[in-house]
């Protein structure tokens, strides 16, 4: 018996939307901009898609009118009854009422701001402006669509069976990493692959997975629309872009130098328990914990982002011992470019010294690597960033000095004022 | 939109039968059965289940309540309207008609006979007696209603994403024996996997992906009902039952020595051209050639099903060398356990020598080797022989000892009237 209904309502629709729902998104925007919306909710920013893989000529290989459709049709939307209901109600982090009423009130009523883009030689330029609690609210969907655009373009070519087969495989890929992952024991692991998807279904099929083979290793998603359909847990704590915005605003290297530190003062009152977690590396992992005053210490843990993994948590262990911490209490996140091997080796050294976790993302939500001709389904290092604030051009150091961002003179001024000397350089690969 | 009648359709059915058609069996059988008709029609025989991997115990492994239940909705099958349209229409082997009109009748009318299953061991004893035309169509469907029972058994204990990535996994491995036989050039291949397939719609995926695969170098499906539903042509000649049952009727050596050689005489009369296919082993591969008459010769082709199939093949080759005939005209079909490995090395011995052509089965249709703990899927050597005619036990001794079946004494007499001396054993895989 065929659905006829669905067949026609299937075949009604004049695009396929990417983007189907404002919380299709990660939960540390939502958290972040509440915070932002609390606390500057009129400064005005302007984010920015980057292409690091400047070798994928993402013009080129996206249509401009479909590129506009997806985010004409993001711009339409708005929160559903149902999705608000949820964050007003449900539980996230143990926590009742994560989202004040008054951010709820603003949030149903928030459509996305204007979007400006161009085509640049064979990349696109495609900024937004307007109020930062609007305007961050981007990031993630404009990721998604150009990800899965650009996947959809390479999948248009291919015949039925081609098809199936290339799912089956990146099944088989995905089932034989949890398959490894099964064997460690004590494992905490979440979703962070939103942002760089091969597309919202495999996300998708990808969490399910996780849930009926990692069981209770698996702690969450940090999608929205996906912790809400699976029920399982939002997982998201706060980003670079909060220091860097904070860092652009300040008014000399005084407050410039106190700005990672005023961040996480606002957070501090807003957040307790597993939500207190650092995200050290900005301006620098050591110059960053070395000066951080002692109510920081006592935050739940740390996120480590960029450099090399191992040291990090080395540093982060140093520094809590140092100041009267127990490291076997402390969570360490690891979420910086993910993949099973690294997970393995990561766990086994640092379980049982500190609580280690990790944020996978690329590698779990578009591990397509091999899987084609050519190797057009590879993912690449795209990114959305807040390049300035208040006209004012933001700055990122991080670990690895192949993901600074910023003018120059900018990058040698903070380099100064945080105390940021010779760097290792670490290959990006997504 | 839940289509709520094909949910509640599907939650009705009482059984899920494996084998829901009288066409849902291979080509060659309906050919034999039409030649039995006419020349055989009141020939009882007895066909019997033999498991020769006694180490997979299926009585242990099946539930007989089961096993009965699909046993007895074949029983309730009839051909349908569109099949005997199909069969009494479709073009065969380039021929109109090829099942007569008395035949079709008498087709028509049947539903297979009783059966006889009892456990002995950790096996099962499974057995059909009566008239040969009604008997013989047993073997195929008992065969899959078998091995899918098996494999049922052990799907039962696994999870939904388990399942979803062991069929990934075997479409996985499936395509990437397609790819392998794609770089082939001249290649002519068919599906002969219905007796030993996984599962019929695994099957049915089996060979359309083949279609989409391969395109002009896959010929066809021996399954009939496959063939119908993806309009593919059916493939299939003739089986060792013909000489095993003629040669059991046979009065005496003089008799015996003469039957192989009637059977392909009744099948002279009603075929020719791609159906004119030799299946010398039965008894012997090198014996039936050396006193073959000279007619056998002008057919356009030989099947190679048990022994070394190169050296089946070189044999066929001195011997239409001696008869004056031109090996390059002729068709030599591989059917015996083949895998990838095997048939590109056949296929590059032979071609430009002979028209060589693959009917691949079980490693086509259940190549599930590897893909559960314990192997609990991988395929298994089972089939459903004749093992009587009219009281008379009949006898198989194939080029390979191990494929050998029948009395002791009658082997050694057969041996002896056929001239069969020493045989190089060859593993039983499937």
């Amino acid at each position: 018996m065929v659905d006829i209904a669905t067949r026609v309502y299937n075949h009604n629709w004049k695009i396929d939307p990417i983007v189907r729902s404002l919380i299709d998104t990660d939960f540390y925007k939502l958290l972040m901009c509440q915070s932002v919306y609390r606390n500057h909710r009129d400064t005005q920013v302007t984010f920015s898609l980057i292409n690091r893989t400047t070798s994928i000529p993402l013009a080129d290989l996206v249509d401009e009118g479909e590129l506009r459709e997806q985010l004409d049709h993001i711009r339409t939307l708005t929160l559903w009854r149902g999705e608000s209901t949820w964050l007003r109600g449900n539980t996230f982090y143990g926590k009742r009422q994560m989202f004040r009423p008054d951010f709820m009130e603003w949030f149903e009523q928030l459509r996305l701001p204007p979007y400006h883009l161009e085509r640049v030689g064979d990349q696109y330029e495609l900024t937004f402006e307007g109020k930062w609690p609007e305007v961050m609210m981007w990031e993630i969907p404009a990721l998604a669509v150009l990800m899965e655009l650009r996947g959809r373009a390479v999948l248009r070519g291919m015949a039925k069976f081609e098809l199936e087969v290339l799912y089956a495989r990146a099944m088989t890929k995905l089932w034989e990493k949890i398959e490894t992952l099964r064997d460690l024991d004590g494992l905490k692991l979440a979703d962070f692959g939103t942002r760089r998807r091969h597309s919202f279904l495999w996300q998708d099929w990808c969490v399910q997975a996780m849930v009926e083979g990692l069981g209770d290793s698996f702690v969450g998603t940090s999608n929205c629309l996906i912790a809400k359909n699976r029920d399982v847990e939002a997982i998201g704590t706060n980003a670079h872009e909060l220091p860097m915005v904070y860092a652009a605003l300040a008014e000399d290297d005084a407050a410039l130098a106190r700005a990672p530190y005023d961040v996480l003062a606002d957070w501090h009152e807003e957040h307790e328990g597993n939500l207190r977690i650092i995200l050290p590396d900005t301006f620098g992992t050591r110059g960053f914990l070395d000066n951080a005053p002692d109510w920081l210490a006592g935050w739940t843990g740390i996120r480590v982002d960029s450099g090399d993994p191992a040291e990090g948590a080395e540093i982060a262990i140093d520094w809590w011992q140092a100041r009267g911490e127990d490291p076997r209490q402390k969570m360490v996140i690891f979420s910086d470019g993910l993949d099973v091997g690294k997970i393995v080796e990561l766990h086994k050294a640092f379980v049982g010294r500190v609580r280690p976790s990790f944020g996978w993302g690329t590698l779990l939500t578009n591990d397509f690597r091999g899987l084609t001709e050519g190797d057009r389904l590879a993912p690449f290092s795209l990114v959305c960033k807040a390049v300035s604030a208040e006209g004012r051009p933001t700055v990122k150091l991080s670990d690895n000095p192949r993901k600074a961002m910023g003018p120059k003179d900018e990058i040698a001024r903070y380099k100064r004022v945080f105390g940021v000397g010779e760097q290792a350089a670490q290959e990006v690969v997504v």
